[in-house]
């Protein structure tokens, strides 16, 4: 293949060498190369100031990132077939590690496919396209998902914020099956019916279910309050393992809606629900004195961006020091994080604070990520995003 | 209780009220309360410059941790009874998690048992005291293991290094019933048996105990090469999930014989071993052109101490650049430490930076930590070592 080059400035190839696969537009010689001369989507060989060759990338002239590597070698551009191998490999591992087809199949980067990300959910796959380049694959995605799954559906649910960067519509297509309002999702033994239209993402996350696996380890017996509960995944999944009482706390009424629905259909019959905002009802269930032997906490990303940092600790310490408090004298709290602003490390640091301000003895107990779904790339630190603490509290220990 | 005072110095109770429970000799106020005025193993109050109480505290005066917070109430010393009841809630965690009686009992800080480490083999108890204060408490402890759990045997193993620097002797004794040479452990299912007398630390390492359940999942079928293989804790388990050909490395000839002892005890017959230095092992398989699909790497800590750092860091690079070279080209790395000096973080960009020197393109499918039996204090770095990375890594892939 020939394809028309891309210069990179003096010094830029260095994170693309360290591991990451992301272009930014001021890392492009624009005299040599004008971006203005591609198009969204277009393929191109990639080259260091000096004339080394770095690769391929997909070019969006448009967007911030504007390069994303296709491969480290030259001469490999995007082709149906490149991209069916790897949804191959990256299916290999998925069906390795989970006995039913449900999981995420592809995870953009991590699988060597930027802007792709594919959910299986049984029968049904729902397939997430975010850049420009992926939207020109798009009938190769299709036919490589029927390819290699046979599935019964397969939906491209195409709104995701994304795209108005990379000068994408949004939309939502059938592109294959008939039509269905419910997803079909079981995570852990434990089955749930997610809405698909006004459902978050692809409608269900699995990245939490190793941690939402564990917590099944600590439930039975247990009165369990679920904050930031979205249908239920901790929540039902504690009381199918044994948790005696379930409070789940959403501040989306459809997701309240699919909470009792789910605890329906699973045959639970001691769950409750609070609609409302998670701050709020915390400091209500405090001031009437409220305990629970397990609190869990899975905000959205209280730190969206950078410059939220400060304002989006304060908020995670609030919300952790809120979780201690509504606790037994012996008892756990599960503190996780999809933001990929706060490490585990300051996570770590905010429990521990918590934990003084207040005087509980916090015994940490297990440290939780993403599934192994949702790969980590080392030289990617944007796909890195997961974390959960489990944590021992106890009062008048020390 | 009325204690003897112990003054610090100023400033000095920062650390402490961070939430860490230790107290450097050069923070105490020694013109104000010399140390030389205390006996090792006496229980103290502890004051900050301001004469507010801190807590209570185990003193040595002739090591450099001279402080152990016994209670940050500065009423409550150690007492049998209190030893007993944190036993007692360190047990009630690992009762809960653990199905059969093989863990670590209590961990040291992590219990609020600073020099006191309680191992459970089913019937047989193995404690370890390294510091004088609970050197003092040693009927109370063996009391207490009585009470809580009856067990059959109790073996005092206070041969550790850190009992020279308190000034305590090195002893093995039998506390409480019949002396064997073999300690039975169950981990994940399967079964070993470890020589007691020489054996490492108390006999076993419980503390990869998590990782070693999720290598299981990865390995039937696969062909796993066991690096610092000790008794066979990985590779044995990788052989009883389906592994189809395990090879273990150790430099120990009594762990290479323990582990073809084991690999009897547990019917395998897919075993083999190799006596000698890791790194000069794996040079020569790399030099044979073998190749495994799985390659597990849990070296003793290679960064023992801070002033190690550097060379410490390019040990670990060095043995996982070898690690990633003898892998197929679609293969598992597992990389371990127990190093407290290597931070998760640096792990991984160890694998990352070994990846790309030689072009793999590596996936951190899990990021595993030491067992809940292991806790982390959060305001105590010491107390968190165990990291592992599950590490796909892929040749030719991009």
């Amino acid at each position: 293949m020939n394809f028309p080059i891309l210069y990179l400035r003096k010094g830029a190839e260095r994170r693309l060498r360290a591991g990451h696969l992301w272009v930014y537009s001021n890392e492009v010689d624009t005299r040599r190369t004008p971006l203005t001369e591609f198009q969204p989507g277009d393929q191109a060989e990639l080259r260091a100031s000096n004339d080394k060759p770095l690769g391929t990338v997909f070019v969006n002239p448009h967007a911030l990132i504007c390069g994303r590597l296709i491969s480290r070698n030259p001469s490999q551009g995007m082709t149906p077939q490149r991209l069916t191998e790897r949804m191959e490999l990256a299916l290999a591992v998925r069906e390795r590690l989970f006995d039913k087809p449900f999981y995420r199949w592809v995870f953009g980067d991590s699988d060597g496919l930027s802007g792709l990300v594919v959910d299986r959910f049984g029968d049904t796959v729902v397939v997430q396209i975010s850049t420009a380049g992926m939207e020109l694959m798009k009938e190769a995605i299709v036919r490589a998902v029927q390819r290699l799954v046979h599935a019964n559906a397969i939906i491209l649910k195409n709104d995701g914020k994304m795209r108005k960067v990379e000068g994408l519509e949004t939309y939502v297509e059938q592109a294959h099956g008939p039509e269905a309002d419910l997803l079909q999702v079981e995570e852990n033994g434990v089955r749930f019916e997610v809405p698909l239209a006004g459902g978050q993402k692809t409608g269900w996350f699995y990245d939490h279910r190793m941690n939402r696996q564990r917590l099944q380890a600590y439930a039975p017996g247990k009165r369990v309050l679920d904050v930031f509960s979205y249908v239920g995944g901790w929540g039902l999944q504690a009381a199918c393992a044994g948790a005696t009482h379930v409070t789940c706390v959403d501040a989306s009424a459809t997701a309240i809606d699919a909470v009792h629905h789910n605890a329906k259909i699973n045959g639970l019959d001691n769950i409750e629900t609070i609609e409302g905002d998670a701050f709020e009802a915390l400091k209500a269930l405090a001031d009437e004195k409220e305990k629970y032997d397990i609190v869990v906490l899975d905000p959205p990303a209280l730190i969206p961006r950078r410059r939220d940092q400060k304002a989006g600790e304060q908020a995670y310490a609030r919300l952790n020091q809120l979780g201690l408090r509504l606790l037994e004298r012996d008892g756990l709290l599960v503190s996780a994080s999809c933001s990929m602003h706060l490490s585990q490390e300051k996570l770590i640091d905010i429990i521990r604070s918590s934990g003084r301000k207040i005087d509980r003895f916090v015994q940490l107990l297990e440290q939780g990520h993403q599934a192994p779904d949702h790969p980590v790339i080392p030289g990617i630190p944007e796909t890195d995003y997961i974390k959960s603490c489990f944590v021992r509290s106890l009062t008048g220990f020390m």
